[in-house]
């Protein structure tokens, strides 16, 4: 299948993930016109200046006239809104996809606002790329580049616009899956907010700790810290978003992983060498079969 | 002071710690003759190879004589056996430092088998640098430049000892701070082996979820993962030695911790977005803080 060319996209968040999809597309050629929605004045003159959108949107009904595809890719928790403000002035051809990091919700709102005609095109996705950056200026046209992409379409999804969808991402370079709306809410669950929540909370921890020791604990704090908490950098409002939404999956994996801990606190209690080194043979080698896996 | 030049420099495990100092004293033409000791006669032969060391020991005694500094670089929980085996060979001026993660435990076997003359000559030490990979062929010659160096000298130990490790040390590109040594152990266990118990404790985690689910939910990890399981590809005997030495330290840190996490999961619990983005925006702030400290 030829991928289909866009003449008008509209990017709702131009940011990281908005403006590098732009990119990309703009680097395949295959978008002729891109209408930015955004909330800052100041990110969208500079998406403009960038050359990342062609246009500042004066307002929602008129950037949706004509369009092609809408991009969702402002924080999770606007999705409701967001969905309630387009739903009047979309097209009944135009493709929707998001960028949503969690997807039961983002379709629970689709549900509660759009069109029975409008939600057989609109397909669910989640880039797996990001950065600790984020911002307009963060954005380039590789950011999904041999990146994973899952689609979560729905039930009553046209099995057309999934493939449209498909192949506009596989032309930014992108490895597309598919998977069930709660099974990836799961998963990433485990893989993804779960290490921000451990992450976010080891640096308010050693906060409590520098207040109790007048020492500046982190000055000899090395590069093994530096990656480990990396993530600890990221947007706070975009996370706040990301993990209330997903917060079931989530509070069920912060207890299953206090199991862990506990465990291995124990052993340590114990003083008992050999269970230790087990654990961390295991951990070592869980995590070499997958980035060998990644190879 | 000028930096003393070693005839002789006897180390003491030659991995990534004892092969990258050798090849910087090298460089900076601070070391004569190198004498490597070592388990696997395998690594040795290739610290030989690659001009790491110039010999490999026949025993200790022989490679004792007229050392000028041993440096002890096998992992933390040898330090017991090999301070018995040294101690019974070593010349009276011989400066003796170490290369431990830990620093109260190789002090307690430096005072169990070390003579009273000899443990003036002893400088207790932890470089911080390091990398997941470990062994000699690791080993770089610019592995501590700009890193830190954290001696822990002894109330009994020689000023004149410590500045020559110091100005050893210096000679690499390192910076060297100096710290009572249970302070050491009480900064490194909660900046350096609470992160390596998060990490280890996060990939034995996931196995038990992948096994009760039979999607691979680390296919879609992307590079935030990546980075912050990092240090769970680190050696397990290292670290088994280092969190067993340091337990006591430990395991407060990991209480505390959980306090930490269990507070951000009432959060969630709750559905508080207004403390959730607090808690994320503190912990980035603290960790940008802490970058721009750095540089």
């Amino acid at each position: 299948m030829s991928v289909t060319t866009l003449n008008k996209l509209v990017i709702i968040g131009v940011g990281l993930i908005g403006g590098s999809f732009a990119l990309a597309l703009r680097q395949a050629g295959l978008v002729k016109h891109i209408v930015g929605v955004g909330r800052s004045p100041q990110n969208m003159q500079r998406a403009l200046a960038q050359g990342v959108i062609d246009e500042i949107a004066k307002d929602i009904p008129t950037a949706l006239q004509h369009v092609d595809l809408v991009f969702l890719a402002m924080p999770v928790g606007q999705t409701e809104r967001i969905m309630m403000q387009i739903a009047p002035h979309l097209p009944i051809n135009t493709l929707i996809t998001d960028a949503g990091s969690t997807k039961q919700d983002v379709i629970a709102a689709a549900r509660n606002h759009l069109s029975d005609e409008n939600i057989k095109n609109f397909v669910p996705g989640h880039p797996i790329a990001g950065a600790e950056q984020s911002g307009v200026l963060a954005a380039k046209a590789e950011l999904f580049r041999n990146k994973h992409l899952i689609l979560t379409p729905l039930a009553e999804t046209n099995e057309t616009a999934t493939q449209k969808i498909t192949s506009l991402w596989q032309a930014c370079g992108t490895e597309v899956s598919q998977m069930e709306a709660d099974e990836h809410d799961r998963v990433l669950a485990a893989t993804s907010h779960l290490p921000h929540i451990l992450a976010f909370a080891l640096m308010n921890h050693l906060h409590t700790q520098t207040e109790s020791n007048p020492e500046n604990l982190l000055r000899f704090a090395g590069s093994g810290f530096r990656d480990f908490t990396r993530i600890a950098s990221s947007s706070p409002e975009m996370w706040r978003d990301i993990c209330i939404a997903n917060r079931l999956a989530l509070i069920t994996q912060i207890d299953a992983y206090q199991k862990e801990l506990k465990n291995l606190q124990k052993i340590l209690e114990k003083g008992d060498c050999e269970a230790l080194e087990e654990a961390f043979s295991q951990a070592r080698g869980i995590r070499e079969d997958w980035l060998k896996g990644k190879n």
